[in-house]
Parts: structure tokens; C-alpha cells; sequence
């Protein structure tokens, strides 16, 4: 690392390099784990769902035929091949843990951690022969500095680019750097080339484009592993990529950065990664609090008096959910249904869950959910945006048609830390995904379960598949 | 397409879909050639230079070893594979094409099309077994749509963005589009998953670390090329990526946008890519109008009298050598020497040129250019900056011992269109760049000369390599 180096992301490399396993608590190791199974039901489950055949079919032309790292989404698109280089694992891991919409959430960040951090610490780490617990640490990593680095860059950022995917670049590149070992000038590089390679935009949603998002992922999750490994080679990267003045904080955000956030210690008290949230409901998390907040109401009315419903949501929720439900046709995929807060909604009050099956059996053709679609309506709420990120709070206004209003809430969603998944849900979650919505019979769920349980202790990184 | 694309960008889109062989005047084609072997020779000399090496091997270890895609620099990194897929091809010849700073510029988008464009449409036209002609066409597309998106973009994304890298990955990704025949709902989803990808900041300039501006252009080449590959199989982009609230305009740059120039008709009577530049100088093109300016005020004055050299210069020349030229021991490396105006005018005031063998052999330890570098000095002009970047006029004002000031003047530096380069200098620049600068004495630069000359009439796209 240079001297030229903004001291906040010194202190966060600093920080990266100087964690260790024994600086981490039980929690922070359970956690961990949970957070992998999670992220490998969504990465399993994919196979048969679009674009990940696509994806595959590039995968196998572009990548070598067989490699150390595992592919863990197997579609059937001949080739067979079930290992690959490690970019083209990461890569193509990355796309298919971002398709269900399923995978986990960090609130105040506004980031999905586990589907670019995990592709490429498991792709690397197997790549490299380490072991499970040289691969959760490094994820820890990518965790920490991720959502510091996400942060940081304000909500101006996520306003216009798919945080996810820009500052996913740079989790991955550093947890990777992490379990590679390399020295803060190495671990400054990984930073420099990740971070110039960071993109993503929120565009594609507005035609509810969905493949953009998991094309996101992808690319996030290669280019930081890619970046890594080009760092220990002894390839240079920008010294200050994200303070610099002609770096991320300048290119890519407004003027609501603030570079102190990067420097927030590694759990002096906190850790970043023990507030990521589990998902519940199988849809665009921004649609969350309000389908909490909905099954609150339901308990007090009668479905077949609502008249309106009126999500007051968060600034970003507009942003993110809006274009979708400007769609006239409404959404045209079940990808995009995932992301119209009238189709969660919709769905929650004729069915009673947003989980995959209700956006694959009803989202699209059920006559019911799609005529309540248009009585639900989003709007901009004060207290609930001034929460926000930190507190994702669901509040709900259900019209009668008596004129009465009926007030929902919730202020902690199914999922969020407070009110999280247990491991037996997380298992249930595994087998429903994996087994049941992916067909995958093969798959010994019990077997990768306890498996991931005991990740810590495990000498191979080798996911335990058929 | 869909209707909701922003006009502009449809009629971009729209003319590279009508682009046909039968609309292209003789001087495009020749013109194209030319630029094809100008960017030849910079993608095979640069084996041996840092970072090629480390970009190999990390290829070989992602890549196939072996494929229908050519590479064309060469390092001996053990494996010796000549070719593998297209994606990795397209990656490493990128990279291998910008690590010389010989290749060309576009001067009123101040992108390099070239060593993005080229690597992309030469890969994928192997892979797919076109024809020369093919890959010709497919490229002049890439010039004219990049050139245009870039212009559109307005100085202010230049400021902070590496234009190449950005706008490099669109005009990759529609180059290989058109290659692959695409119809406009292809396009635009090329256009949308590569536009969606790009990114490439200046700021690893500020530490003379160089390797990022190869590493922008090997993601920008690959990442095009995938974008194309997805589209035709099937893979949704954003429908208006480049113009859209949460697209490329508003995320990157700021209210100097200009959407018109979007719209400007290929060929009538424009073709942006007959305003391309060749490279002379061996450095960033910033400084090559103030070092043919020196030149000029050379045959007025005796060096040895020279107290003072003041480069008039416009603010990009300022932004982007200012970095290497404020650092306090001078640049560390010959890449970060050919983003020093001081080192540059130094060498055209010491040996009268700054070809790569001034670079290689002065810019680091010749006692008499180390201490010229201190005599040089940049200023922002007004009618330089006024004139930037349609033209790049250069200013040179030369302080004597004695108190005179000589002027030293270019309105069109030595490569650009008024002013270009012969067949025979090209011809000259390959030879020297191949077989001296790399030494690859086993290359038939005569052949592979002649074949570019009519590459519109081979049939196969394969360079003709030993």
C-alpha cells in the first residue's frame, strides 16, 4: 500500500489484513455458515431457470471443460461438465445464486453480500485446495468491507447503480485477496483493479429486464476474484480507487459519501455481517416490510372488503419498483412480478405468501392476483424513508369499501436479525429450493446441510454434491 | 428494440443494423486495413513488456488451452497455447494492444477504438469463421457507433472516466453484435449488457500505475464480446441503457451530455473513423501536439540555451498527465514516463524523438533528460482548450537564457488525418514494433503486411502467424 492512500481505506484494508480466526466469536462463525447454506440453496436451485441455461451454454464455450472449482447450478446443456476455472465458476455461481431472488440482504448497506462473495471465495479456495475455514474467513472479509464500502458511498450510489454489483466487485476482489494472503500493496492492488472494473446499473429494470441483475452478479463476482489474482502476480492497481479524485466516491456518488463509514473497526463491536438478513419471501426485498405489514392487516379485515392498499414505502422502493409497476401490462416474467410491489402484494392478500411456487403458479395468470394488482398502490413515506437503511419499517394503509382504513405494520421483516430464520427453517428453505422448486432428487440435502454445519472444521472446500 | 428506447439511441442502433458492405467508399476500406495492421503491430510487440506476461498466464489459467481464437501476443509463460476461446482472446490481445501507446486515437472522443474494437470483432470473427471482410465491416460499425457515444457523453465523463474502457465495451459489444448479424432486439440487448458492465476510472494514473489502462482494455473487448454472445442466445439487456434515468448519462456523467450525436448518420457525409489519428510518439496522445510544437520551436533555438518549456495545453491534458507529472521523484516505470509531459518534452528536446526505443532506453536514466524534465512545465490555454477535442492544437512557449521567448506551434500533429501516416510509415512502425521492439524475428512482417493490405478479400480471418 502507498502512502498516497486515503487513510479511511487504509484503516479498512488494515482491517481486512489484520483479521484473523481468533478474533472471531461463535456467533460470527454460525452465522457464517448459515449464510453459506443460504447462498448455496439459491445458487442450486437456478439450474432449470432462465437466463442460467444461457449462461451455462456461454460458460461452456468461453471456459475450460474441466478445473477445480465446482459448478453448482447444472443445467442441461450437454457438455456435462461439472467443474470449471475458477472465473468461469465464480461467474457463472454468481449469476445463478442472484435468479430466485432468494439469496441474503444487508439493510443499511442495501447490498446482497452472498452472491458475489461467496462465488468467488468458494471458487478460489477450492481452486487453491484450502480449506472450509480458510474460505469462510475470507468471506467475513468480503462481508465486512463490502458493506463498510457500501456505506460509505450514500444513497446517492444506489440511487443510479445496482450496489450489489459495483461494490460486489470490490467484496469479492478482497475476500479473495484475503484468502490468497497477500500483503496490504497486494491487497491495495486487488482493491484498485476491482474497483475500476465495478459497474452495474439499475437500468434494465425500467423494461423489466431482469437478466441485467443476475449478469451483475456474474460479473461482480469474476472480476474481483480475476482482480485478486492479477494482485498477487504483482499487477498494480490504483492506489486510492474509492477516495481518489478520480475514483468511485467522485465517479459514482453524489454528494451524501462518507468515507468514515470505511473505517468502522471489525467487531469493536460491530459486525456487519450478523446484520444481514435472511429472505423470506421470494422477491425483491424492497417489497419485504410491506408484505409484513399486509399479513399484519390481513389479521384484521377481510380480503374480500379491501378496496385499496397502500404501501408507504422507502425513497428506493419507489426507485427500484417503480418502473415495474409503471409496466401497463403489468410484468411479463416471473422475474419481473418479483420486483412490482403490486404483484407481492397481490399475491400476499389472494394467497396468503409470496414464497417461488405463488410467483411461478399465480403471478402471472391467476385472475384473482392479477385484478388485485391494481388496487395497490406505493407512496412515499417520512418516517418510514427516515429509517431507512438501517430499518427497513413496513407500514400499510387497507382502504375497506366502507371508507374505513385499517393500519399494518411491522417494523422488523421475517428474516432481518431480530426476527431471523432458524436453522431449521434455513434447512426446510434448502430442500424446498434445491429439492422440491429445482427437481434436483440427486441432491443429498441432509448431507450438504451437515455438511455446511460443520463447515468450519471441514479440510476440503468441495461442496459435497452427487 | 423496444419503443422504449430513447430515439437517439434507436437511430444509433438503427444504423449500425443498415450498415452494408455496399454503403463503404473505397477510402473506408483502405483506411480500416490501416488501422487493422496500426493495431496489429500494437497488440503482437507488446509480449515481453509488462504486465502481457501476468495477464498470460492468469489467462492460461482461466482459459482454454486451446480454441479457434488467435492470440497474437506471445510471452513465453510456459503452456504455449496460440489460441483459445474467443472470450479470452479477445482479452489478452486487448490488453497486449494498449501496453505500447502506439495504438490509434479518435481526437473528438479521445477514445482509443482500436485496441477495444478490434480484439473483440478479430476474436469472435475466428471463432465464428468469417471473413475478413466480415470482421472489417463489423468493426467499422464499433468505430462509428463508439465514436459517437463517446462524443455524446461530453467531456465531464472523460474528466473521471477512462472513455476507452467505458465506451470501449458498447463499441466492442456492438461490434461483435453486427458481426453475429443480429437484429435490432439483439442490439439493444448487446447494447444493454455492455453498456450495463462499463467502467474504468482515471485514478490509477495518480500513482503511475499503469496497469489498470490494460486491464480497462481487456475487460472492455471481452466484456463486449460476452454482451453480444448473451444477446443472441437469448439474453435481455436494458432497452436504454445509454440514455434512460438510471442509465450511462445520468450515472456517468453530468449535464454536458449531448444526445444528438448519437443520431448523426453513419457516411453521410461523416465517417468518424477517417478522423482517427495514428500514434508517431510513443506516449499518451495528451502530450503529442505541445512535443510536435517543440519540434517546431527546435529549429529556431539551440537546446542548450533553453531555461523554460511551457505546454499550452487544454484541462484533459491537464487531468489525465498532471497526476504523473506532480509525482515527486518522476515516473517509476517507461508506462508512467509516457504520461509525462516532462519526460516527453524532455526526450524531443534531448534526442530529438520519443519513439518507444527513447522511452526504453532515456526516460528513466539519461542524466541529461532527468534533468530536462525540470524545465518543463504545463499551462491550460484558452484557444487550446476552446479548439479540444475536435482539434488538438499545440503550443509551445520556449524561454532562452537570455529572457527570449520562442513560440512553437502544430495545428495537426504528426498521425492525424490531415497529417497521417503513409502505407510505408506504417509498414515502417509494424517491422520496428515486431521484429525490433519484440524481437520476434520469426514473424514474416512482409507477409503479414500484405495479407492485411487485402484483407478485405480473405476469406479467413486468421492473421497469418508462424
Amino acid at each position: 500500500m502507498s502512502s498516497s492512500t486515503s487513510s479511511e481505506t487504509q484503516q479498512l484494508l488494515h482491517n481486512v489484513h489484520e483479521l484473523r480466526e481468533a478474533d472471531l466469536p461463535e456467533q460470527v462463525w454460525l452465522r457464517t455458515e448459515e449464510l453459506f447454506l443460504d447462498w448455496l440453496a439459491s445458487a442450486m436451485a437456478s439450474c432449470h431457470t432462465h437466463p442460467i441455461p444461457a449462461f451455462a451454454r456461454l460458460m461452456q464455450q468461453m471456459g475450460p471443460h474441466n478445473g477445480r472449482s465446482q459448478l453448482l447450478a447444472l443445467p442441461d446443456v450437454g457438455g456435462g461438465n461439472t467443474s470449471t476455472s475458477a472465473y468461469w465458476a465464480a461467474w457463472l455461481n454468481g449469476a445463478a445464486s442472484h435468479t430466485l431472488e432468494q439469496d441474503d440482504l444487508h439493510n443499511s448497506s442495501v447490498m446482497h453480500p452472498a452472491t458475489v462473495i461467496f462465488p468467488a471465495a468458494l471458487s478460489a479456495a477450492q481452486d487453491a485446495g484450502l480449506s472450509g475455514r480458510a474460505m469462510l474467513l475470507s468471506s467475513i472479509a468480503g462481508y465486512e468491507a463490502g458493506i463498510r464500502l457500501a456505506e460509505s458511498l450514500g444513497r446517492s450510489h444506489y440511487r443510479t447503480f445496482h450496489t450489489t454489483s459495483t461494490v460486489g466487485t470490490v467484496a469479492a476482489g478482497l475476500a479473495v485477496a484475503k484468502l490468497l494472503n497477500l500483503d496490504m500493496a497486494g491487497l491495495t492492488s486487488a482493491l484498485g483493479s476491482s474497483g475500476t472494473q465495478a459497474s452495474g446499473l439499475w437500468e434494465f429494470l425500467r423494461t423489466g429486464a431482469g437478466e441485467s441483475k443476475q449478469l451483475h452478479c456474474a460479473h461482480a463476482a469474476s472480476t474481483g476474484l480475476l482482480s485478486a489474482y492479477l494482485a498477487r502476480d504483482g499487477v498494480r492497481g490504483a492506489d486510492d480507487i474509492v477516495q481518489g479524485p478520480q475514483g468511485l466516491m467522485v465517479g459514482m456518488a453524489k454528494d451524501d459519501t462518507d468515507a468514515a463509514k470505511l473505517a468502522v473497526p471489525f467487531g469493536q463491536p460491530r459486525w456487519a455481517l450478523l446484520e444481514t438478513s435472511f429472505k423470506w419471501h421470494a422477491c425483491c426485498r424492497h417489497t419485504h416490510p410491506s408484505a409484513d405489514a399486509l399479513l399484519d392487516a390481513l389479521t384484521k379485515v377481510d380480503r374480500a372488503n379491501i378496496k385499496r392498499v397502500t404501501a408507504k414505502v422507502h425513497q428506493a422502493a419507489l426507485d427500484v419498483l417503480g418502473p415495474v409497476d409503471a409496466l401497463e401490462q403489468g410484468p411479463q416474467s416471473i422475474h419481473a412480478a418479483k420486483f412490482s410491489m403490486k404483484s407481492t402484494l397481490a399475491l400476499i392478500a389472494c394467497k396468503g405468501a409470496a414464497a417461488l411456487s405463488d410467483f411461478e403458479t399465480y403471478a402471472l395468470k391467476d385472475p384473482e392476483v392479477l385484478a388485485f394488482r391494481d388496487k395497490v398502490h406505493m407512496e412515499l413515506d417520512k418516517e418510514v424513508d427516515n429509517a431507512y437503511p438501517a430499518r427497513w419499517l413496513g407500514r400499510v394503509d387497507v382502504e375497506l369499501s366502507d371508507g374505513t382504513v385499517v393500519h399494518g405494520r411491522c417494523d422488523e421483516p421475517k428474516g432481518d436479525p431480530g426476527n431471523t430464520l432458524s436453522r431449521e427453517e434455513l434447512e426446510e428453505k434448502f430442500k424446498r429450493l434445491v429439492n422440491v422448486h429445482a427437481g434436483r432428487k440427486d441432491v443429498d440435502a441432509d448431507r450438504i446441510i451437515q455438511w455446511c454445519w460443520s463447515l468450519r472444521d471441514q479440510k476440503d472446500s468441495r461442496v459435497p454434491l452427487p
